[in-house]
């Protein structure tokens, strides 16, 4: 039986980096934790992971999905696992994983017919919620703005239950330039905004085409300069008393529209 | 100046108690905190507000908020505010409420036209974003079923931005009756389901008459039995790989389609 690397290993503690934005940057990797991720992961991107950690427990639980994976597994300790983790309740399960960042030029270059770009998004669960909604709804790309949550932070990815690994990410793109190639592109460019001038449903065939929605802050929505150079400012017309709706939310009902328009 | 109530003070200290769901279901209360959700209070429900209280920060920053309350203004030390709070940062300013639940049998015997039951919801997050959801769209009530989250409690109450004040709630009610209840009233009754036979952009009609949507648990959906009562079991098309959508995020596209529907 192998020995278990502890928390003081080298592999460990360079794995525990990772956990923090600026380890993922410098090392260009982050962690992936879990069965749906792990599993997502493997499968998708076979060749963007380095290596495996887990757990005896974890190992004997997710033989199946280790056994015949190339990537190499490592037994760690519980201790070791639990500094590897952002969750309450470890799972003894984590990837170590290539960021799978796409210059922002290539999607400019071959716009997707649906993409989504958030502007100054804070909360990670959010962002990994949106990223979900997106793959679901089958964009393409996930642009994440300067200022916008990491997604390849632990929540950002637990909360995108594996569509990390299923849509292309942009990251710290300035999102004005975006906006126009993408424009110049033919690309009908709609900010979410709850005192948009247009309502979703009276947005006809301009969400049957190509399109970008742009969603903002949760407090502060989306900078009014970017949502300026938008083809329309697009609220969600609410029949009840409701102030706003929650951000993660008013994605999900956006990206659906968009989802039924373009068939 | 009046004196500052301090955490001893039995005031505050039996207000603290409605920190935890046996305290509020004890006294029949619960605490609001923040400028929204004791605005909302106040505006919708002056009645239901025993008294706020207030550090002397809070009490000078939101004056205009509560200089013409009849509801008495309690200021409170810092420390006080902070045991009242369930937020990293508390906002000095907290109400306290009288719980608004309706007997279930109000329900049925008035159905809304679009209604909410939550069978099993377990994140307070997700069951006051999912109020918020109901609220925006026109939704008369939302029912949390026996072993759902509590919606009065301070990160349910946080997540509903004021909708709780909205919306009629209904707690602990078993559901397959309400559900039988309804049915007998004419209203359709929708289990959403990821593996529904029934796709929500196939449901036609049957959302334009008065509706039930049932949301269950975030990880294992709604009871079979509940959803074996119910009308339909509906999924959302999805174009894209994503295994399942985020539960509020799902709520969201079919609350919103239904507001369509309904018109």
């Amino acid at each position: 039986m192998s020995e278990l690397l502890t928390e003081r290993s080298g592999r460990v503690a360079a794995a525990r980096k990772l956990t923090r934005r600026a380890g993922r940057d410098a090392a260009g990797a982050f962690l992936a934790e879990g069965r749906q991720a792990v599993s997502e992961a493997l499968a998708t991107a076979p060749d963007g992971v380095h290596e495996v950690f887990a757990t005896e427990a974890a190992a004997a639980a997710h033989r199946d999905l280790l056994a015949s994976t190339p990537v190499p597994v490592r037994l760690v300790t519980e201790r070791a696992a639990a500094g590897l983790s952002e969750t309450v309740t470890p799972q003894g399960l984590v990837a170590v994983c290539a960021l799978r960042d796409l210059p922002a030029g290539q999607l400019t270059a071959e716009p997707p017919r649906l993409a989504v770009g958030l502007a100054g998004l804070a909360d990670p669960g959010n962002a990994g919620t949106v990223l979900r909604t997106a793959d679901a709804c089958g964009a393409g790309a996930v642009v994440f703005g300067a200022g916008s949550a990491d997604p390849y932070g632990g929540k950002a990815v637990r909360a995108s239950a594996g569509s990390l690994f299923h849509v292309d990410v942009v990251r710290g793109a300035p999102l004005g330039p975006l906006v126009a190639g993408l424009q110049a592109g033919g690309v009908t460019v709609l900010a979410a905004d709850g005192g948009g001038e247009t309502a979703l449903d009276a947005l006809g065939s301009a969400l049957a085409g190509p399109v970008l929605w742009l969603f903002g802050n949760e407090a502060r929505g989306v900078p009014p300069e970017l949502a300026g150079a938008a083809d329309a400012r697009v609220r969600i017309p609410m029949r009840g008393r409701a102030e706003s709706l929650n951000l993660a939310a008013a994605a999900a009902i956006c990206l659906y529209a968009t989802q039924l328009a373009q068939g």
